[in-house]
């Protein structure tokens, strides 16, 4: 059997009684029943995810994929093809918005170069997967192989499992790619059914004639690739990129790992999408970070059932939204662990006519 | 002059060319022009109220100011009112949400007792200012006199001073009161002339036969003190707890020495806009941290034309949003502070038909 084909295989369920057992602790603490509300739910999903209600401090990582898209020949970016490479340069160096959020949550970041178009000097900051020299262009047919795609998802798997064995419980995913919102939208449109022009946004930020370009470069990718969505490694293939199959890989380890995966932006998103339909069971690991302002996130939220923690208005991807997010983890862990009970604090409970349970 | 008199007119308006440099710097930083989004404009905002874009990592304190209210002879709560003073002591023994929350963000916590029903034994962990034991019930008549109310604002404005001088320059403000939700209802409906049974909610968690009796409380609490809602320091003497002005005094203190401070929830925010109505530019130094689920809490934020930074469906108070909130602050300040620019970094920017700004 293959890496993926076993990945998949041991993804379990989630341990629905660790999570009961996390919200009967918490009905016990200082406070009216649920009244800390989402933190609550944070607590219980991260026990269902662990298989424990006994959570320790989270061990984070975030995994920032970085990856080249052929698609960019088309125009569809206000950047130029050689930031993605300049950006994980820059991820090296600990000088971009990712770098500085993981410092502020300590969160390692794990730089990965999936397959940016310019060689990059090896660098003790950066692995290299590199699957390709940037996809293929989606407009005219597959961005990648189907060897390449299962490729970069057992990359990600792989490194899941490394960060497993290293202790790493909290894993946050990421990417650059200049062209990567326009895969994404192909993505969403495929994965949803919603139109091109209802997912595809403006990403680094476009005026309104290139927006337009590129809502038709995503209908020419789609018509290039007509493929039944419910293929998720087929769709994955033809429309995604190697950061995305990489992040999918992620998802799909850290589920097998009983891991639970914070999801970033529009992108990433995609990319668990992705995972998702490959296999749904690895739903259960994926938690949502925020709400991005690329439009088409919102449908890929719903696809998913998840409801964001964050709602600030980002659109920079690199796990910006799933750093900010780890603080609310560590919050919500922080509750469980340390706040004390009514019984230990000599604190009075509500009387007959409270409602129980605030939920 | 007074005390309270004399920090009304030091109270100064937020410093614009400040916000503008920082977002200038902001706008250098390797990220697509305002794609951090809400973090981008908190960095704006605290520039604008400490008066420079040379923002250092922030020094934080949560205020959490306790005290007992006569209307809660009312029935209107679920608890029973020895709780107030279980939970301060639970404070100063570090059990409660606040403390867990508080050690996660690096504040300080600054326990004080500003008229609870029960003596207190002396801790070092409480400061005591014990306006009263307790306020009057206010569906009588007036919860303060005018002479308690002042001193109740000039403790907090003697505290903020206090915690600047010794350097805290980002202060929380949180609160426990048994049925301070019941005087925060009544503020409401006083302050912005909605109905009572819009702005009251179900506090710590009642049931819907002790729900309606809260909203005939607080009916008679308006009809026992008809006020003009245009005297702030009037109509939160007559509704008001010595908590909730305490609070006030700290946003006014805080915003005569160019301090921000956080709102919390339903009861911080309704001494946050009593303060405003007594000084309309005390608002410059007001971030509100989060959306509760309390539904008087919207009415508040809508009057102080504030958004929220949170919806984490909170209802607990003490000052947990704003310690949740806090990490986003540390994130925004880390941005402009630490994040390369595109000089710096050696990364392209983007090209004419890029937006320029991404507001």
């Amino acid at each position: 059997m293959s890496l993926l084909h076993d990945t998949l295989d041991a993804i379990p369920t989630p341990d629905l009684a660790a999570a009961a057992e996390t919200q009967r602790r918490l009905d016990g603490k200082t406070k009216p029943p649920g009244s800390l509300g989402r933190l609550e739910e944070l607590a219980c999903t991260l026990a269902s995810i662990r298989g424990t209600a006994e959570l320790g401090m989270p061990r984070k990582a975030l995994v920032v994929m970085a990856g080249d898209h052929g698609v960019a020949d088309e125009g569809v970016s206000a950047f130029p093809q050689a930031v993605t490479a300049q950006m994980v340069l820059n991820f090296a160096r600990g000088g971009a918005g990712i770098n500085v959020l993981a410092r502020r949550t300590g969160a390692r970041v794990v730089v990965v170069d999936m397959g940016v178009k310019e060689r990059l000097p090896p660098m003790a900051e950066v692995r290299s997967v590199r699957i390709g020299p940037g996809t293929r262009n989606a407009a005219l047919g597959p961005a990648m192989t189907g060897d390449e795609v299962v490729r970069a998802l057992e990359a990600g798997i792989s490194l899941a499992a490394e960060l497993a064995a290293e202790g790493v419980d909290l894993i946050g995913i990421g990417e650059m790619g200049i062209a990567n919102s326009t895969s994404a939208s192909a993505l969403t449109a495929a994965f949803t059914g919603a139109s091109p022009a209802d997912v595809t946004g403006r990403g680094t930020g476009i005026d309104d004639a290139r927006h337009a370009h590129k809502i038709s470069v995503v209908e020419r990718m789609l018509r290039a690739n007509p493929v039944d969505a419910r293929d998720g490694l087929r769709t994955l293939a033809n429309l995604g990129g190697f950061e995305i199959a990489g992040m999918a890989g992620v998802v799909l380890g850290a589920a097998a790992r009983r891991i639970p995966v914070l999801t970033d932006g529009f992108i990433a998103t995609a990319a668990t999408l992705a995972a998702v339909r490959i296999s749904p069971r690895a739903r259960y690991a994926v938690i949502a970070s925020h709400q991005s302002v690329e439009g088409g996130h919102g449908h890929l939220l719903r696809a998913l059932e998840a409801r964001p923690l964050l709602d600030l208005g980002l659109r920079l991807g690199e796990g910006t939204g799933a750093a900010l997010a780890m603080a609310l983890v560590d919050a919500a862990v922080s509750v469980l662990r340390e706040m004390a009970t009514f019984e230990s604090a000599g604190v009075s409970g509500a009387s007959a006519s409270g409602r129980g349970t605030g939920a």
